[in-house]
């Protein structure tokens, strides 16, 4: 494709490292437009802004690049960007991220960097989410470049397959190199949540979330594996939600339905 | 299953009609106890709150019914539900609702009365939302009990297959009597958004979003059909998002997988 135009949002903020990262990437790949959040959004899945007005202005940050810094939420921003920022011309792609920290298994259910990508598939767009599996505050972004870079390239020559958005995740930089890429299905994992209660110095009982991961998953097949043996994991998802096998099996057993 | 624990959140929040007709349905069917959110949380989609303090208060709003008003998102409140009020004994079903307002096809996404049963889901439990499709400020919802009652009782009897939750929507009160039940599949259908754009006293552009609902689903087995038919939706929903037909076609297509 010549000259694709490229639509750039994320989770973390417009400020964060890992946007200015895809946005320069992005740059030698098509013409680029960003709308992100003014300030960091992570957990809100696919949350939108419903009964509240939105903010959008347009900010000089990017070099030769239009963006636009918007107050809802990364779903905001796709639809915003889609339907009134970008109503002339209809972006080719949609790539959100890339995220300072990891977005696989039941991580990808809470993730505003994919609700933006997952969003675009709903517009019909084919549509990437990339997260660095490094929460570190001194992260390195720099060895994600290559595999952005391919991934973006391929989805642009090839397509997805309607309705499908990428929930890209890329192990921390490590001494050994990446082994490769893997397309993957989500592991089956959960977080084991904790909460830790406080007193605030009103008297007044507070809690943190906490918790730790678990990951259920026996296969070699998931995105926690590939992660865990340095491979970039790739698992492509829908917005679909329905249990397609459930509904047989409802159909058989519930005598409810027979009146 | 002789007095069943029952969850019961919502998004609407905990002073909700909705909520209000669900306990009361519940406290007939076994111990209830309600953790929902302080204030309407709708449009969270799978929001969770990261970075930020929770509160939970003990409230007495519901005759003879342990009840916490929680300060976080439907997905917050059942976590801590299950994690901290709970941590004695494990729910033996989640329900969400009565949302005020539809939640079928691609809304899903955007629910939080689904997220707070998806969470239920993830966390091993069999879980329900209900929603009421009717906008209408003085909504009726009695008719909803016989349905929510009868789809209840099917699912503490026989449970639900491994990792699904169900998505049930009721049509609006009509002349004429609901048609029964259908087990469905979430219809092709996605919100066509509109900004419209004001300024406000200060002279700075703001946005409301608007828009309108595009159903293009031609099949009779969507839960848009059986809304539209007068019948109770139930959708069985997954919270695995791979797209699992999607994996052998990227394998195949994708060279770049071949280094």
């Amino acid at each position: 494709m010549e000259h694709p135009l490229i639509l750039v949002s994320n989770d973390d903020g417009i400020t964060s490292k890992g946007i200015r990262l895809l946005v320069e990437i992005m740059k030698s790949l098509g013409d680029v437009v960003v709308v992100a959040p003014d300030s960091p959004q992570s957990g809100m899945g696919h949350a939108i802004t419903v009964g509240e007005t939105l903010r959008l202005d347009k900010v000089d940050m990017f070099d030769g690049v239009d963006a636009y810094k918007c107050s809802g939420t990364p779903a905001d921003c796709v639809k915003i960007a889609k339907h009134h920022v970008l109503h002339e011309r209809r972006p080719d792609l949609v790539v959100s991220g890339v995220n300072h920290g990891s977005n696989t298994s039941i991580s990808v259910l809470y993730s505003g960097t994919m609700s933006a990508a997952i969003e675009g598939a709903i517009e019909g767009m084919p549509a990437i989410g990339f997260s660095l599996c490094d929460y570190a505050s001194d992260a390195e972004f720099e060895h994600t470049i290559p595999y952005i870079e391919k991934i973006t390239k391929v989805v642009l020559k090839k397509g997805l397959p309607k309705g499908v958005a990428l929930n890209v995740n890329i192990p921390p930089k490590k001494n050994e190199p990446i082994q490769g890429m893997k397309i993957c299905r989500q592991a089956r994992a959960k977080w084991q949540e904790e909460f830790d209660q406080r007193v605030d110095p009103n008297g007044r009982t507070y809690y943190w979330m906490a918790g730790k991961f678990i990951n259920f998953d026996k296969g070699e097949d998931n995105d926690e594996w590939a992660i865990a043996h340095n491979y970039v994991s790739v698992v492509p998802c829908l917005f679909d939600l329905t249990a397609h096998h459930a509904i047989s099996i409802l159909n058989d057993e519930w005598d409810i339905l027979k009146n």
